[in-house]
């Protein structure tokens, strides 16, 4: 397994374009992106559970349910969401030009799109823009693309992986703010796409892509807003040839083990870019009775909103921390609970340590630091990934319309 | 049912009082207060569900099970929370000392604390504190008892109402931040202590706080932080006479309303002076399957970061509440949802109407304003009340240390 450039264009038979046709109100940046598999690809997809799905996510998750796809197109500066029928029409129309543009069927075309809420796509422009997408293909368009999807993002997201038995995985995200994702089957508006050239029938890719994404898109948080767009697709084209991978096999172990590490870096790359972000922490909970109790321990510390402040007031104010951890619904016995900050202990048996304050704050000074924390003696763990919450984050809320 | 002044010593045979010994940083403010009941007093509490229960909730349940109390210490600056077995034997001999200056017995005395988390009392100060307000005590002692249980508050909270048939009520109430009260039996680091004269034994009495309690102080947020210490206590002494109020009774009926009133003033008290907050938003939800639903669903709007900034923002921006509506875990038809924010319905059949936007946003430059979403055809129905998340917010949390 090694990390190579490319993002979503390196692996075999995949192409991208991002093109700038005016949906964005800032003139100029680039607002579509498609990215298209040579041949039918395997697809398999984690979307939103939120109720208010966007028109694009509710066709998105039709054309995984046929489990084929040969292309995503995706537009940023309106997220098509609260659109009525006629958002769910536009949906349509996009997916017919993009079919229409490569030589597929609509229903082979997954559709994303992310910005501003209740407003109806401009669909000349939207039109323009497949039409521009697909005349731009290139097999080294995965930059392009990954701009094009940036909402609030101050980067483009984008990570490519080799797997040892030939097969690579690439991918773009995006997403800054409204982050806290809740992906069914298990992720803010986060979209990414992954692109595989493995050969991998649907139901094995959708079984590693779920796995993948409890672990990575799920545990991680900007703000506490759950998006109605947020959607995870990933295409499988076999373009790498060999053995079809199936559970069991040794490759598909290590195709999933690559899955993750692609996922869980496309989620850190949200985090470290999230909206106002100042600081990007690591929340490690041991110790608890389940993997689940674990991760419902770590996301109440990373979305607490006094928890949040402090990492921003760069103040080792362990006391919140304990706080989130006693409201965060599971069972545990306070004097079992042990807190660190780094490599310095500040919590032992529900008390705190002789720790040296001054040395805790300049831990907290780092752009980059962990908070490990112990419930009890069980064998369930978890990560999470969170921000801070600081005034760039009111600053840009106050005013950005999302 | 009208309103009175003197907060907990309205009502008949309470005297109260508030005191500086210096536990407070910030040299001369207030920071020990005592309520006492002339007579013995039928008691009833709920406590915050946070597992890292400090010390003197624990010590005060315990009183609360007996159901019978004489007085209310608390003291401001120090939370007496996450401080071990040292924590727990302040809080009996502050109950003891309380005793023996008021001549009742430890087991009688509640006993709460407030302020920083994971710091042992100074005990010398408290313990003079005691002796202090003992000394101290007046029919007319309230609002120094409410000036000194604040902590980030910037003003005091205390009402009284009169019932039509004799007996009175009175509250004092503290909370700015980490309030987002979640009480058993159903509330942030709130306290509220509530005296009245009605005669009324504990079991109808913890029925109708718990009643009280679940429409009133756990219907509100400043942040999303459930506090060790969240303490509701009410004490009946009995000494308006009269029948004793009991279930079926057209007085009881109108004792837990008076109660509910109170709950509710003192719980918006909380809100409007919320941390940072620069609005006060009343958030209703109608239509809903249940009351519980209807709760869910307040309780999302009103905890989201992102609805939170916009209303700080002064933005119309349903688009976040719709989102909000949709994560808040409670099944609903998106196209049935509608959005008002005070007159003008923004959303109507899940899809935007064509509301000026300029109007919206000049009702949101109010103090004051309501949003009301209507999810469905049920009966359930609920009423949340919320802040909005500013820079002072920010500020205030990065720096104090809770």
């Amino acid at each position: 397994m090694r990390t190579l450039e490319g993002g979503v264009t390196a692996p075999k038979g995949f192409r991208a374009a991002g093109v700038a046709v005016g949906i964005k109100a800032e003139g100029g940046k680039k607002d579509c992106a498609l990215v298209v598999s040579h041949r039918l690809a395997s697809l398999a997809g984690a979307f939103t559970t939120n109720l208010m799905k966007a028109a694009p996510v509710k066709w998105t998750e039709a054309v995984c349910r046929w489990g084929k796809a040969r292309a995503v197109f995706i537009n940023s500066g309106n997220a098509n969401s609260c659109t009525g029928p006629q958002g769910e029409r536009d949906v349509v129309e996009t997916a017919q030009r993009v079919a229409q543009a490569i030589q597929a069927r609509a229903e082979e075309i997954c559709v994303c799109s992310t910005g501003v809420i209740g407003v109806s796509l401009p669909m000349g422009r939207v039109l323009a823009g497949v039409d521009a997408c697909a005349k731009g293909l290139s097999n080294r368009g995965s930059r392009d693309a990954a701009e094009a999807i940036m909402t609030t993002d101050t980067r483009p997201k984008e990570r490519a992986i080799e797997t040892s038995f030939g097969a690579s995985l690439g991918g773009i995200a995006k997403g800054a703010g409204m982050i806290a994702p809740s992906l069914a089957p298990p992720p803010a508006t986060m979209i990414a796409v992954i692109t595989t050239d493995a050969v991998v029938e649907p139901g094995p890719l959708a079984e590693a892509l779920s796995r993948a994404v409890t672990v990575s898109f799920n545990r991680i948080c900007v703000d506490n807003d759950t998006s109605t767009n947020d959607t995870v697709l990933c295409l499988a084209n076999g373009q790498a040839g060999g053995p079809t991978l199936a559970p069991g096999m040794a490759e598909y172990v290590e195709f999933e083990e690559s899955l993750t590490q692609l996922c869980q870096g496309l989620a850190k790359d949200m985090v470290e870019d999230g909206e106002g972000a100042t600081k990007f922490v690591e929340i490690v909970v041991e110790g608890a009775g389940s993997v689940a109790d674990a991760e419902k321990v770590a996301r109440a510390v990373g979305q607490s909103q006094l928890c949040k402040t402090a990492f921003f007031g760069q103040d080792p104010n362990w006391g919140r921390i304990a706080c989130a951890v006693g409201y965060a619904g599971v069972p545990f016995e306070p004097v079992a609970l042990a807190i660190w900050l780094e490599d310095i202990q500040l919590v032992s048996k529900g008390a705190p340590t002789a720790y040296d304050e001054k040395e805790a704050a300049a831990r907290m000074e780092l752009a980059q630091f962990q908070i490990r924390i112990r419930i009890g003696e069980g064998a369930g763990s978890a990560v999470f990934w969170t921000t801070d919450l600081s005034h760039d984050y009111v600053t840009l809320n106050a005013h950005y319309r999302s």
